[in-house]
């Protein structure tokens, strides 16, 4: 049996890695990610003021002691909406001086293993890393199974069948800016659902998609928790919910 | 350092498990995906006639020689649309035999893993098996790294930021369904290109996103491919073919 180093490859002086951590489960991990988070010289992560970190988290089974890690703190993130001029300026702020830090340490040759939640290249704060410092350094992406991929494995539905059109909305839109888009959609994944539940329900059930939504909070993660969406009455759901609704397509 | 086999989880008999095996590069699989493999009594796969089968492919660095393998062959793919009434009585038929070797194995204590392109329950030939399967059998789905996030990854491009919605559309709807659908969201991802390629190419055009759009084949494989939609001007592509249009969303 090869080994997995052999296998996964190696990693490179003073190169950033975005590496996608996938849904939660460790388990879920790629070889690729698994094998870079073990020889990186820096794993760097982004946190919420006063947690661990949710990607940290996920990775916490792989992550050894003597290990360098670096902790970024958002100074905000969803006590202010997104677009409030002072969430931008603060947000604006912190990935320059994120940026900066990152550019420093590889700069002096480290290679660095920034962690994303899901895939990085989908809805990341990977992104605004990459879009500072792909012109001056070496980066290599690490794709990883998205949030929803785990969501609805967990929640044991395929999700897109023969020609199913899929739609993945942010709860962030406007109620009937959700209503109008799952009117015209086979199946939906809506993101970003947290403060949203309320609005997302009531569009949900105004396209007529009550009866078929299934509300997943931190899937595939320990305090998962899986209920139909018409069933869930609380007014605000988890930073780390979604809803889902499964395409009715062809089936052979 | 904790063996991956310890972190990663058994395999129970009788079992049969759902392998999303990523993309096409290899290191993409996940790790509980890696040890099903090494694990179970025998991996089913699904392939073209003629030819070796993409997900049997993708796998074979970590496949030993002794392992027992069940090739189940397609009677038709896309000689036939899938609308019509030969396809559908040749595949339903195909899937119901199939379904029955798989129970078998499965009622002699077996565990078998039938892998997955990309993640199983995105429009993955395993769900007709789940579908067939999953009131009878224990059944364990192992989510993967989907083709398009390979894609997009390898096109370096950022799929969504912010607030973009994202509509996933099978290459195969009607030109001007496609060119309605591609003029309300943010960003696509046009899947089954293959034999509607010319097609494709037309509806981004009329949507105005031509500019845009970015044709990848075999994304993460050997053979892959990418570039401007614009400049592909073939009228057929590949079967793992796709297009993708970046989303222009919030960048802080
Ligand atoms: C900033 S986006 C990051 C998405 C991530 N890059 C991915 O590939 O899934 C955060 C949103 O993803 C969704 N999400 C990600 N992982 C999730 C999980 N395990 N359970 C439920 N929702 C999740 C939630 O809707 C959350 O608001
Ligand atoms: C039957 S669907 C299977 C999708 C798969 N379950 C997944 O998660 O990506 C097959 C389509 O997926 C797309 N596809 C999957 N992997 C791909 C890759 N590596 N490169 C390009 N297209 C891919 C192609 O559009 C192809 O027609």
């Amino acid at each position: 049996m090869i080994s997995l180093e052999a296998l996964a490859g190696g990693v490179q002086a003073g190169t950033l890695y975005g590496i996608g951590v996938g849904p939660g489960d460790v388990r879920y991990l790629t070889l690729r990610a698994t094998v870079l988070l073990r020889s990186v010289d820096v794993v760097a992560f982004f946190a919420k003021r006063g947690q661990q970190g949710n990607a940290r988290r996920i990775v916490a089974p792989l992550m050894k002691d003597d290990r360098d890690e670096r902790r970024f703190e958002y100074p905000v993130t969803d006590e202010l909406p997104a677009e409030h001029p002072d969430y931008q300026d603060q947000i604006g702020h912190f990935y320059r001086e994120t940026a900066a830090s990152l550019a420093s340490l590889l700069r002096e040759g480290k290679s660095v293993g920034l962690l994303s939640e899901g895939d990085p290249f989908f809805y990341g704060s990977f992104m605004h890393m990459w879009r500072r410092l792909s012109a001056d350094f070496p980066v290599e992406v690490v794709p990883g199974v998205t949030g929803m991929s785990g969501c609805w494995t967990r929640a044991n539905v395929p999700i897109t069948w023969g020609n199913d059109t899929l739609s993945v909305l942010p709860g962030t839109l406007e109620e009937e800016q959700l209503v109008d888009r799952l009117r015209r959609t086979d199946a939906a994944v809506i993101m970003k659902v947290g403060k949203n539940l309320g609005k997302v329900r009531r569009a949900v059930d105004a396209a007529g998609l009550l009866s078929r939504a299934i509300y997943v909070e931190r899937g595939t993660m320990q305090e998962e928790r899986i209920l139909p969406l018409a069933e869930c009455g609380e007014p605000q759901g988890a930073y780390f919910a979604m809803v889902l609704i499964p395409g009715e397509g062809r089936r052979l």
